[in-house]
C-alpha cells in the first residue's frame, strides 16, 4: 500500500507541476523552444505557491521552525563559454557552476506577469545544462485508518530537472519523488486504534527461533554424516587399501540438508531484517525481501524430498537430476554461441535497433526470440538506411532462431529423453553398483542398531521449515 | 446483443456525462485540481438537466409516480478532520458521514454560473472521501423490432464515483452502469409480431426429457455394473480364494457412463435455469451458462468414445489415458519449484513490477511465460531504481525459463513418447494379463447368451445426448 | 499500387470529411449529442462544396452530361414512433421510410450558417435510424506516367454513415469507400508511352498453353496407369485367382501427375481470368488471384518429388507422408476436445471476453494460445465483475493450455518420432513385401523394353510447370 | 553516443519545424488541404528565420564565406498539365521541373503575414511533385567534454519534403536529416583535455599484428595438412593401388583452422577500417562494423572447440555437428513448402493484409508464426471485405501452422534425438573405421617423432585470437 500511496503521488505531482501532461509520456515529456522553457518554471512555480488552493489531497508545506521550507530554482550552467558552432570555433571553460534562488511560500509574490519572473530568472541556453526545481511537501496517508491501523506521515521530496546536457535541441523534463515515511509526531483519532505490529514482532520472533532450531539439527546432521564419511574413508583405506572415489564420499552429505541450512541461514537474517524495518530503525526493503523471498522458494523446493519418497514421482526426480549435468554442460556450449551472436549483434546492430542498444538488452532480446517473442516487430523495427546492415540484420535473425530453435532446442529434448530411458532402466534393472553400495548391503544390522540414528533428526527440522 | 446494448450505452453515458473523456481512457481518467472537481460535478449536472435536448440515443428520466426521478449529489467524509501535515499531526474521527442533495430534472436549475452552484456544494478536500452522483435513466432497445422480436426495456442506474479515499491529490473518476431488464409494460407495434419464446420453451423441455432418458439408462448401467462386480468379488472369493485387485474392480464401473451422467446432469439443471430467466424470474445467467457450457464440453469429449472403437484411434486415446497419471505425478513436482518461483517472485519483485502485485497475476505471468508470451516486455518493465532487485529480477527471470521451457517440458515429451512406446508394443503383443482379463477369456459364452445385454444401452442414452 | 493508391485516397477523405478525424481512430469515431451529428453533416457538405479549393490531390466532381452530379443526403427512420422510455411505452411500425434530398455543388449554397441548415434538415433522433451522405468523385493515378505507362481512371463512391440502429446514444459514423477502375476516354501524353499489356497478354497466352501442353501429358500417364492396373488386375485375376489389395492398386496412380494436374487446371483458369482483367471486362481480382496463387503453392510442392529421388532426401518426406495419416487421425481426437473447449467458452465467456464474442474467434484465440500467443493479455481482460465467470474462465485457461501444449503437442512429437524410426529401418532392411512388389521382382525385363516408356513424359510436362 | 546526439537533434528538429509534431507519428504525419500546406511552409521558413532566438540547442546558420546560408525552397512539377478527372481527360508532360528561391537568414523577412508569401510561392496542386525546404544548420556536441575529450562538430542538413507524388489528396511531410561529423578549427577549452585517440590506434596496431601473425601459423598448418594429403594419397595410390575417398582426404583439413582465418582476415580488414574512421578519413562505419562483428563471432565459436576435448562435451558437439547436414537437408524440403505458402500469401492476401505486402514480409510473418508469434493479431487483421478471401486466409494460416508447428518441427526433434543415439553408441563401441583410421592406427610412432609436430602450432595461433 506504501508502494500505491507513493505512485498515485507522483501521478498527481506531475499533473500539478507538469504543463500539459498527460499519462504514460514520461519519455517524451521535453521542451523544445526557449519560451517554453520559461513557461513551464513559471507554471510549477505558480502551482507551487497556490497549492493548498489547488491540490485535492493532503499536501503542505515543511515547516522549518516557524517559517515554511521554500522552493529552490538552480540553475548549472558552464562557468565560460563562448559557442559558435557557425565557425566551428567555441571557447570553453567545463567547470560546472551553480546559481541559485529561493521562492517563499508565505512571502507576497506576484503572480502571472511573465516579465517579472524572467528578471528574476534569465537562462544562457549556450551555457546552460540543467535547471532544477527543488521543494518539500508533506502528506498524511489516512487510508489505514479505516483498518484500524494508526496513520503514517510522508515527507516528499520532489525534483523537477530540466536536462540541457546535451544541447540538443531538446530540453527533457524529469520529475523526481523522494519518499521518507516516519510516524506522525503528534496525533489523535477518536475510536480504539491499536498498534498490533506487537503480535507481528511475536510472531517473526518465534520464526526465527524455529528457523534457529532447523538449522542446528541440520548442521548436527551434516557433521555427523562428514564424521561418517571420514570414519569410512579410514575405515576402507585400512581394510581394503583402497581409496574411496569423490562421487562415493559426497554420498555422505545429503544435498537436502544443505539446502535446508541455507534456506534457514536466509530466513533469520531476513526476519531480524523484517523487524528492524518494522521498528522504523532500516528502509532497506529490498534485502530483507530478497533474503525471505529465496528462502520461502527453497522451503518449496524442500517438498519435492518428499514426494521423491513415492517411486514413481522418483522416477522423474531423479530424471531431472540426472540429466542436470549434461543439460549444464550443453548450456555451456550454447552460450558460446550464444555470447557470439550476441557481441555480434551488439557491435554491428546497436546503432541501428533499440533492443541492441546494450550487451544486457541484447542477451534478453535473443533469449526472447528463442523462447517465442514476438519475432515479426524485431524484425520490422530494423528497416532502416543502410541496405547492407538491413541485409546482415536478416541473415543475422533468420539463423539465429533457426539454429536455437530447430537444433539446441531439440537437442535439449533429446538429452532429457534419453536421461529418462536410462533410468528407467535403472529403476527395473536395478542402480549400477558403486562401492559404497556393495558395503552397504553387506551390513546386516537392524535398523534400530544405532547407526541410522542419523535418520531421526529430518523429521524434527523439516517441520519447523514448512510451518513458515 | 444485450451485451453489445449495454456496452454501447455505457460508452455513450461517459461520452456524455464526464467532460473530456476520450475512449479506453478509463484508468487514467482523473483530476488534479480541487476547481476541475467542481467543474465536472457541473458538467455531470448540466448534461443531465439537458439530457433530451443532447442525447441521441432513446434516454429518459424514471417516472415515480407523477415526477421524474432526481440526481442525487452525495459527499461522504471523515466526520471530523484536522490534518497539519506540515506539523504531523492530525485529529480525526474515522466515522463516515454522508451529505446527499438532489437535483430535480424539471425544477428551474440556472445552468453555468459555477458561483451559484459551489453555495450549493462547498467540498472540504481534506476530509473528503468520495463524491457520488446517481440517477437512474430509461431506454428501450428498438433493434429487436427488425428481428420481428419485441422489444425489451432497461432501467439504467448509473453512479459517477469521485474517488479520494487515498488523498494523494488524485481523484479517480469512474462512471459505473448497472441495468436491469423488463418487459415493457405498454407497446403496440404495427404489423405481426409474436412472442416466440413459446417454441424455445417446448424445445428446452424437449433437451431436458431427453437428457433425463439417458441420465436414467446411464444410471442404470451403471448399478448394474456395480452389481456385476460386487457378484464377481464373491465369486472369485468364494472359488479362488483371492481377493480382486482395485484395478480389477474398477473395470466394471464404465468411466464414460460416469462422464455422461455428470454432463446429462448439468445439462437439466442449466435447461431448467434457461427456461427460468426467458421467463424473467431469474436473472443469474452466470451459473445458467456455466452448467450448460461444460455440459456441451463433455458431450463432445464423449465423441472420442466412438473414435476409439477404431484401432487405430484406440492407440493415441490410450496413450494419452495411459500417460495421464504420470504427467499429473510431474505436474505436481513442477508445482512446487513454480510455487517457490511465485511466492519468491511476489515477495521480492511485487513492488517493482505490475504484474508481480498479486499471487494470482504473478502464476499467471509465469505460466504465460513458460508458454511464450512476450518475455522482453516483461524484462523490460523491471528496469527500475534498486541495481541489486534488478541483478535479482535477471537471475529470476533466467533460471526460470530455462528451467521449465528446457527440462521440464522436455521432459513432458520424454514422458509421452515412452508411453506411446509401451502402447504400442502392448497393442502388437497384447495388454498384460490381469486376473480379470484371464478369466473373461475362459468364458466361451456366446455374445447372445444374456452376460453382454449390458451393452446395449449406450447407445440409446448417447444418441440422445449427441442430438443437443 | 492500385490498392495503396485507393487506401491513401480513403485516408484523404476521413480527413476531409470527418470533422476532428484522427489517424487509426475508425473504430471509436463517433458522436454523442444532437448538436455534434448537425456539426458533422455540415461540415462534410461544406467541405464537398469547397473540394476544389481545399484538396490537394486531384479530384473532381463527376460530370453527369453538362451537370455535376450531387450529394445526397438520405435519412431512413421508422415509419411512425413514439417512444416513452419514462414510462416504458411505446408505438411503433417498422416499417422503414427514406427521405433524401440533394446539394448540388455548383449552386449557391449559403455556407456557415447553422440555423439555415437545419430548416432543410431536422433529425427526429427517437426514429432516426441512419443518416447517409453519398457522392462520387473522380480522380487519375499520375503515378503510372513515370514509369512510361498510361493512367488510370479512378471513380469514387463515397458514402458517409451516421449509424443510429441502436439508439444507444452513440451514432458511429464511418466512410466507405467504393472503387471502380476505368480507362480514360481522351488523353494526350507528351513523349512515348506505350502500352505494353500487349506483351503481357502474349506472355499470358504463353503460359496457358505450357500449362494445357503439361496438362495433357500428365492426363495421358494418369489414364495409361489406369489402364495398367486394370490390366494387372485381371492378369493377377486371372493366374493367381486372388484380388488385388486396393492400396496395391493405388500404386498405379502417381499422386504427383494428379497434383500437377490440379495445379494445371488453376493456372489455366486463373490465367484466362487475368487476361480478362488486364482487357478491363472483369474485375473480380479475388478468384483469379486465389485460383493462381494455389497454383503457384502446387508447383513449388512439386519440387519436392524431385528431391525425393535421392535416398537421404527422400528418408525424410517418407516419413512425413508416413506419418501424416496418423498425425490427422489424431488430430481428429483433438479436434474433439477442441471443440468441446470452443463451445464452452463460447457459451460462458462469451458475454465478458471480446475474443469469445464468436465461434470463429474463439477458435482462432485457442489455436494461438496454443501456439503461443500472449496468453497474459487473454488473462488480464477476463478480469471482470462475477467472480464465479473469473474463476471458471482461470480453470478454462490453465486446463485447456496445460492439456494440449503439454500432452498433445508432445503426442505428436512422439508419433513422428516413431515413425522415422519405422522408415528409417525399412530403409536399411528393405520395405515389407507387398504382392505387386513381389511380382515386379519377377520381371526381368530390361529399361527399354518399353513397359516404362510411360516414364518419359514427366520430364517435359514438369519442365513446363517450373518455368511459371 | 553520436547516433544518440543524432537522433535527439532529430527529435528536436521536428519538434522546432513541423507544426503539430507529436512524438512517434513519422508514419501518420501529413496535411490534406491546400491552406494546411501553405501554413506548414510558413511556419517551418519563420521557425528556421527566428532559430536562434527560439532554440534551446547549440544551433547556428552554416556560414559561407561572410554570409550565411539560405533555405532553399525548392518545388518540383510536371511541365505542362490540364487534369480534368470530371471529363476523364488530361493532357500531361511528364517531364519535371523544379523551381527554388531561397530565404537568407540576414535579410528582412517580414513575418508572419500569409498573404505576402504566397505571392512568392504559389502551388499548382494539379501538377504538384514536391516540395523542398532544405537548410543546413552546424552544432557542437559539448557532452565529450565532461570526459575530458574534445567536442566535434556537426554540420546537419536537413530537407523537408511535401510529397504529393501520388495525388491522393494527401501530402505526406517528412524530415530528413544527413549528419556529418568533422572536428572543430578553432577550440580553446580550460583544463587539460587530451585526444587519446593515440592510445587506440596503437592498441588497434596490436590487434591487427597479433590477428596477423595467427593468420599466417593458421595457413601454415593448413597447407602443411594439404601436403601431407597429397602425400598420403600418393602413397595409398602406390602402395595399396586405392584411390582415397574424399571424405577421407577432407580429414586432412582441419575445419577450426579454416574458422581462425577467415575470423583473422575480418578482423585485420576491420581493424583497418576501424583506425582510418577514427582519422576521420572514412565515414562507412556500417562495413567496419559488420567485419569486426563477424569476427568476434567465430572467435566466440572457436571457444566450442577446446570444450570439445573434454568427452560429455564432445557428445554433444559431435552430436550438433553429425545432426547439421540432415537438418540442413530437411530444411531444403520445408523450404519448398514454405515458399509455396510465401508466393501463395503474396498473390492471394497481398492487396488485403499489411504483413502480407511484400515477398520479405511474407517471409518474415511466417517465420515469426512458426516461432510463435502473435497469431491472433494476424488473424484478427484479415477481417475483411471480401468473405472468399477471409475464407482462404483461414484455411491458410490454420493449415500452414498446423503442418509447421506438429508436423515439421517434430521432425526436427526426431532427425536430433535419433542422433544423438547414434553418437552415444559410437562413443561407448568406437566410431565406424575409415581406411584412413585403420592406416593410422597401423603406425607406431612415438608423438615425438615429427610426424605430429603441426599439432604444435594451434595454441600459438589460438591464443592470439582469445586475446582480442
Amino acid at each position: 500500500m506504501v508502494v500505491a500511496f507513493k505512485e498515485e503521488n507522483t501521478i498527481a505531482f506531475k499533473h500539478l507541476f507538469l504543463k500539459g501532461y498527460v499519462d504514460r509520456m514520461d519519455d517524451t515529456y521535453a521542451v523544445y523552444t526557449q519560451s517554453d522553457v520559461y513557461d513551464q518554471i513559471i507554471f510549477a512555480v505558480n502551482r507551487y505557491l497556490q497549492l493548498r488552493n489547488i491540490s485535492v489531497g493532503n499536501h503542505a508545506y515543511e515547516n522549518e521552525g516557524t517559517e515554511q521550507s521554500a522552493m529552490a530554482i538552480c540553475q548549472h550552467f558552464y562557468k565560460r563559454g563562448n559557442i559558435c558552432p557557425g565557425n566551428d570555433t567555441f571557447d570553453i571553460d567545463p567547470e560546472v557552476e551553480t546559481e541559485c534562488f529561493f521562492v517563499e511560500p508565505d512571502e507576497p509574490f506576484h503572480i502571472g506577469t511573465l516579465e517579472e519572473h524572467k528578471l528574476n530568472l534569465t537562462l544562457n541556453f549556450h551555457r546552460l545544462l540543467a535547471v532544477e526545481l527543488r521543494f518539500k511537501l508533506k502528506a498524511i496517508n489516512l487510508q489505514t485508518v479505516r483498518h484500524q491501523e494508526l496513520p503514517d506521515c510522508y515527507d516528499f521530496t520532489l525534483t523537477i530537472t530540466f536536462d540541457n546536457k546535451a544541447h540538443s535541441g531538446r530540453i527533457k523534463i524529469s520529475l523526481d519523488n523522494d519518499i521518507s515515511i516516519r510516524e506522525c509526531k503528534d496525533w489523535h483519532v477518536s475510536g480504539s486504534i491499536q498498534k498490533n505490529t506487537h503480535y507481528m514482532m511475536i510472531f517473526d520472533a518465534f520464526v526465527i527461533l524455529t528457523c534457529l532450531a532447523s538449522l542446528v539439527l541440520c548442521v548436527r546432521s551434516v557433521i555427523r554424516g562428514l564424521q561418517l564419511q571420514q570414519e569410512f574413508v579410514s575405515f576402507f583405506l585400512h581394510h581394503y587399501k583402497k581409496e574411496v572415489s569423490v562421487s562415493d564420499q559426497m554420498e555422505f552429505v545429503n544435498g537436502w540438508y544443505i539446502m535446508i541450512i541455507i534456506s534457514d541461514i536466509l530466513a533469520v537474517i531476513g526476519s531480524i531484517l523484517k523487524m528492524e524495518i518494522q521498528a522504523k530503525s532500516l528502509t532497506s526493503y529490498d534485502i530483507c525481501s530478497i533474503l525471505l523471498g529465496t528462502s520461502t522458494m527453497l522451503v518449496w523446493l524442500g517438498v519435492i524430498r518428499y514426494l521423491g519418497f513415492f517411486a514413481k514421482y522418483n522416477l522423474l526426480i531423479l530424471t531431472l537430476q540426472a540429466a542436470l549435468p549434461n543439460v549444464i554442460r550443453f548450456c555451456c556450449c550454447a552460450a558460446m554461441i550464444y555470447l557470439g551472436y550476441c557481441f555480434c549483434g551488439w557491435i554491428v546492430l546497436g546503432p541501428y535497433h533499440d533492443k541492441f542498444r546494450s550487451l544486457n538488452t541484447v542477451s534478453e532480446c535473443l533469449f526472447s526470440l528463442i523462447n517465442g517473442d514476438d519475432m515479426f516487430a524485431t524484425f520490422a523495427k530494423m528497416q532502416q538506411k543502410s541496405y547492407l546492415v538491413w541485409l546482415f540484420s536478416r541473415i543475422y535473425l533468420y539463423s539465429f532462431i533457426s539454429l536455437f530453435i530447430y537444433m539446441i532446442l531439440s537437442l535439449f529434448i533429446a538429452l532429457i529423453t534419453d536421461t529418462y530411458e536410462t533410468i528407467k532402466h535403472y529403476q527395473q534393472d536395478g542402480f549400477p553398483d558403486t562401492e559404497l553400495r556393495t558395503f552397504i548391503s553387506e551390513c546386516k544390522d537392524l535398523p534400530n542398531s544405532g547407526k541410522y540414528r542419523l535418520e531421526d533428526d529430518p523429521p524434527i527440522s523439516l517441520f519447523c521449515c514448512c510451518k513458515k
